[in-house]
């Protein structure tokens, strides 16, 4: 991506833990300057210095033209929210996962800012119309939920609250688009949204799987790994059922939605993860992976998945 | 992966469409002479020149040490049923997905096998007790199910049935590893096993997120191709969660699991997936692939599927 020279092209990242210092770096590279603010000032002390060695890691892997340092000068710490929203076109939050910490946030947005900025929110479960209602700002808040960290991974969920105007999600959407983000729109306020209900679906049945000794984690997990996880992770699922039928999704679904109807009537019934099955699963997991060695593993994870980007970039 | 010089490498494929001429390939490549059968003599004499074909696709990626002339040399069609199996030490059933079909196979097979014969079935959702039950074979059969192409995608799953006898499993799982196969081992035969089950979960989230409007396939593909599939591509479900939170899977699971358990609560009352559902999905995929243009993308993921294994021989 290359920067831009457009002196307009300035955000504010509220919220400086893993996922706004994240956002930070996504939106330097695209050549915004981005002010850099938290509550907590000992967590927007470390943003900066973060960025700065992820930024260096991008390099090396051909995820970035300009030098680390180019774009580590476009970061500010700034003291105050005051000082953040101040003549932002866009404010990306990112503070705890709570509504009323949300809600707080809102409020005093709403209080300060112009008529004219636009407010993200990473929330990966929250909606909006529960911290964001009946507020002057209401129609230009969304949720702009990434995966972490959102400069390696590219999707963005956009999730308008019914109070968000249109003008709202489509400023939002040539933004992300801009910044080289993968747009996902959902369309209606729904629990999970898209990402976390598609995952939330896969984990139960796997959890279940293991809860009844049909297989080990880890073979669940090779299941995924080696065999349903190639074409998901440059089809989707529906482009990869539409081709595994001579005539396309319907042929397929034909076919085999009996048959998929069929496992899904098999699973009813079941409750949430209990503390006994939780410790079977941490058990299963700590025999391949021990807790000491959890960091280091999240390094590789974080190499495989730069890796992953950047030939994602070569091949676009 | 190097050719064997072991003259007992000896298996037979019956049943020589796709899945079958796809195994061919799989353990001649490994060293393995392969003999082919099918009923259908059309079928199985298509299979040898098609899988020339795909020899030559596995050279140009990397994926093949001797020349694809070498590796055909190892492919004899058989004429008959008695000359596939006799001899044999294998053999790889991947006739039509009926029960019918199956139970009548195996009687065959019963009829004219030695005492050794092992008998692993392609089946991607019958359970071998429904087809393979009190035969003299019995103990000599389990499912050993792949993703296809099995020469690109490296799971398998082992089903034995409640009358397979645990050597035969462990001589299954020592064949399989040893023309590369990832083997995992589904303790209970389930309907489904435990890739199309978890399949079934996350397309039944899928389906039902389009039919209440959420989102579009488009959006639904993004999420997981740009999103989700990243991780699990490498890592499978269980060790993504793991990395997720400080304190590995039990914190996760203590954090995320009554956000998840409620998500889940809020899917019931699914109906399978009825004719307009159908239609809807097809022409939303309709409008990002032509029918007429499936069959080049099928080739264009094949390519994909090949530089993806291509990268996970190199790793390794």
């Amino acid at each position: 991506m290359k920067p831009s020279t457009d002196s307009n092209k300035l955000v504010s990242i509220v919220g400086a833990g893993l996922v706004g210092a994240g956002w930070a770096i996504a939106f330097a590279r695209a050549g915004f300057t981005v002010r850099i603010f938290d509550a907590d000032p000992r967590i927007s002390e470390q943003a900066i210095p973060w960025a700065a060695e992820q930024l260096q890691e991008l390099k090396k892997h051909g995820l970035l033209e300009e030098s680390p340092r180019d774009v580590s000068a476009r970061l500010t710490r700034v003291a105050t929210l005051e000082e953040a929203i101040s003549g932002v076109s866009y404010v990306q939050e990112s503070v705890l996962e709570r509504t009323d910490v949300k809600r707080q946030l809102m409020e005093a947005i709403n209080h300060i800012a112009d008529e004219k900025v636009i407010i993200g929110s990473s929330s990966s479960g929250i909606p909006a119309s529960a911290f964001a209602h009946d507020l002057r700002i209401s129609p230009r808040v969304l949720i702009a939920h990434p995966v972490n960290p959102p400069y390696l991974v590219p999707v963005v969920e956009l999730v308008p609250s019914p109070q968000t105007s249109a003008e709202t999600v489509e400023c939002v959407d040539s933004l992300m688009t801009g910044i080289g983000q993968s747009v996902v729109h959902v369309r209606k306020e729904i629990e999970g949204f898209v990402l976390n209900r598609l995952q939330a679906a896969l984990l139960r049945e796997a959890w279940a799987l293991h809860r009844d000794g049909i297989a080990t984690c880890e073979d669940i997990d090779k299941t995924v790994r080696d065999g349903l996880g190639w074409r998901w992770s440059f089809m989707g699922p529906f482009e990869t059922i539409d081709l595994n039928a001579p005539g396309g999704v319907a042929d397929y679904a034909n076919r085999l939605g009996p048959l998929y109807y069929s496992i899904m009537q098999s699973r009813t019934e079941d409750g949430p993860w209990d503390p006994q099955l939780i410790s079977q699963v941490e058990s299963d997991r700590r025999q391949h992976l021990a807790v000491d060695d959890l960091a280091k593993r999240r390094d590789w994870r974080d190499q495989r998945l730069m890796e992953f980007a950047a030939r994602r970039i070569k091949r676009q």
